[in-house]
């Protein structure tokens, strides 16, 4: 293995730096929504440092950040592509997605500070739009790329505000009307590899600095309507009520139940969003609304779930003489990451004496729609009490050097090992 | 006993009549909201009605509409007054409040056309705005007469649409700038009789004609806050939650179980407005927020229901970490009806050979008001399946008709035997 290691102190001077836009001085989170004006200085400072090192950097149609660095021109090998995303959630923090485009700028720097030559070309990216965003459309970046999104898919498409995605995507340096192009062909990468922090707490439990992620997150959802009777909440007698809210509460207690029973820690259900009818403190509810979510890392995994809970919850609409209706609404499949690249990261790892763990990735991540188009990994960085999506969001800089130098490392080895 | 009855057949051309005002032709319900044009109208049919009974027909600064018919002038007794309300529910039903306006007006026509002298002068009255209506303020009229109600409880006060209610009033012929001059003194009344459609199934359950209201159900109501913690739905283990959503379902099923459990059947509990923080599919539930309510014939009963359900929520809010917040919203006291009253009513029911029930009323009513100025009472019809507040609610004339006999002769015998 090489001598070369990354440099944690720059890397700290660049999240610090990074950290300033779009932070909210009295929560000390983040407000960097994708296409805010906050997002868009903060491509600006990107976009700054990777002409400094002399990178070729354009915006692709979606508005995704490249910066091309060439490989050796006679192997004429695909790319091979490294990334996250700099979008924040509201009041977020500033590690998630961050990091992993301050980690790969600084595998660039490191190989440019020490002019080392590859097979491949490397390609820097950060992805448009990955958090929930006022447009509705996550991960929107890494889904224009894989084919996922189409021009008709932006038709229309507005935030709260009445604001156009399409306009917004214009002010990023987009192209909604030639969009289409934002596509690569599978035969352009060799790989593709996200450094992630890990928004649980398996590592830190563990005290493993490395995690190497072995599937993302199949994402499971329905929307419920619990179907009741409308009453007098004075004259309405407690055995004559049909009450869709009461029933509503006992099935989604049977879901916690059954997300709680089940054998694989990495399966969990959650009922986030939910709507009452007619909402009034003095009429029994007549209809209640609500998302359920399954995630887990195995299709079959989700399938238990859903099974065991749709039992109990027929059980209870007969016995509460009241109805459900279901619509599935998301169908996101377990992305498996791919063999070879996690051999090659636990390998780098082994030999930089860094321990791993294995772990599937609960949420989503733009490594899902890249796995559709080349050999892709992911590797976690242990978040501080498992914090995310918050002001608290935290890593300690020792893991983040060594996850950083597993990158690094993984990144010229996949070089050296990949033939295509 | 003499030999006067209601004629049935008018009473229900003018029920038919009265519902025309406001009917939405498409679900045949009422859309008669306070102080809407349609409610405006069927004041004016009322107006006409009294008009032509030589009543002295006058509107208080609060919009209720009262018509005078002379006493003894030498016995100089303070004034019998029944009636109820004309305004609707949205999509509300053609009796709840009407039929007791309708009756009231029947038996001053029999006075006159029988020219019936009384001891008492008799004073028929409308309420303003008795349902919960966009303005926000139920039983307003029988607050305003008895004081429950000031000129500075108006002032800002609007609709969703921002109409002022101070605007609204005016229109209806009240007078915001002298509200407080509607106030009526406990020496100017004798007593109060209301009718109204018992909007449940204990009377017609028994094949009882005749309900006499025992007490008004107190209305009890809180807000409770669940508080939890908010984390990302995917890298949260089941066991790591604190999910407000889950606790808050489970506090709501302990609160059924106990309002169930409770020996009286007139307790009843609902929970009908509920809100969920941050509401997204894929975020834990950090807040719940909902309104509890208590209804009970008797304080003690509330009070019961109150301490069962704290001791199960505390341990619930244990065991899964969460904690609550409770505000009181509502403590408006049971009302018992006046014994005389109840008495007289019984007697003259039992005179005209019809069953009676005493039963608590479950819903407030504007007489909840009147018993603070004078003896009160009410009378309640059998509903047909118990429905109200809807296209469906419907009564039986001949029960209609009997317990219209009922007021009559009360409100006679009440004139007799009252000495003041």
């Amino acid at each position: 293995m090489n001598t070369l290691r990354i440099n944690a102190e720059r890397l700290q001077n660049n999240i610090r730096d990074l950290a300033m836009f779009g932070l909210n001085e009295v929560t000390g989170g983040l407000e960097r929504t994708t296409f805010t004006a906050a997002e868009l200085s903060a491509r600006e400072w990107l976009r700054d440092k990777l002409h400094h090192l002399q990178l070729q950097v354009r915006v692709d149609e979606a508005a995704n950040v490249w910066a091309f660095r060439s490989g050796d021109s006679e192997a004429a090998l695909p790319v091979i592509a490294f990334g996250s995303h700099i979008d924040t959630v509201p009041n977020g923090g500033k590690y998630d997605g961050a990091l992993g485009v301050l980690l790969a700028l600084e595998v660039m720097t490191v190989l440019e500070d020490n002019k080392i030559a590859t097979r491949h070309p490397l390609e820097w990216v950060s992805f448009s739009a990955e958090e929930p965003n006022p447009f509705g459309l996550s991960t929107f970046g890494s889904r224009a790329i894989s084919g996922k999104l189409s021009q008709k898919d932006l038709a229309g498409v507005h935030n709260e505000q009445g604001d156009l995605l399409t306009d917004a995507l214009r002010l990023a340096g987009g192209d909604p009307d030639h969009f289409e192009k934002s596509r690569r062909k599978p035969e352009e990468l060799a790989a593709f590899l996200e450094v992630h922090i890990e928004q649980g707490k398996r590592l830190l439990a563990r005290d493993i600095p490395v995690g190497i992620v072995s599937a993302i997150t199949g994402i499971y959802r329905e929307e419920i309507t619990v179907i009741g009777e409308a009453n007098h909440a004075g004259t309405t007698l407690m055995v004559d009520r049909k009450d869709a809210l009461m029933g509503a509460s006992e099935i989604m207690l049977a879901f916690e139940a059954v997300c709680r029973n089940h054998p694989a820690d990495e399966v969990v259900g959650t009922i986030g969003k939910i709507s009452n009818e007619p909402n009034a403190a003095n009429i029994i509810p007549e209809k209640v609304i609500f998302h359920l979510e399954v995630r887990g890392e195995r299709r079959s995994q989700i399938q238990e779930i859903l099974e065991a809970w749709s039992k109990l919850a027929l059980s209870i609409t007969d016995r509460r003489g009241i109805r459900l209706e279901r619509r599935l609404i998301l169908d996101q499949v377990p992305e498996p990451m791919d063999s070879f690249v996690i051999a090659v990261c636990t390998e780098q790892a082994q030999e930089l004496g860094h321990p791993i763990l294995q772990l599937g990735s609960m949420a989503g991540h733009d490594a899902t729609h890249m796995a559709s188009l080349t050999k892709a990994g992911m590797l976690f960085v242990p978040s501080l009490g498992g914090k995310s999506h918050c002001p608290e969001e935290e890593s300690r800089i020792e893991d983040i050097e060594k996850v950083g130098n597993v990158l690094l490392q993984s990144i010229l080895a996949l070089d050296q090992q990949l033939n295509r």
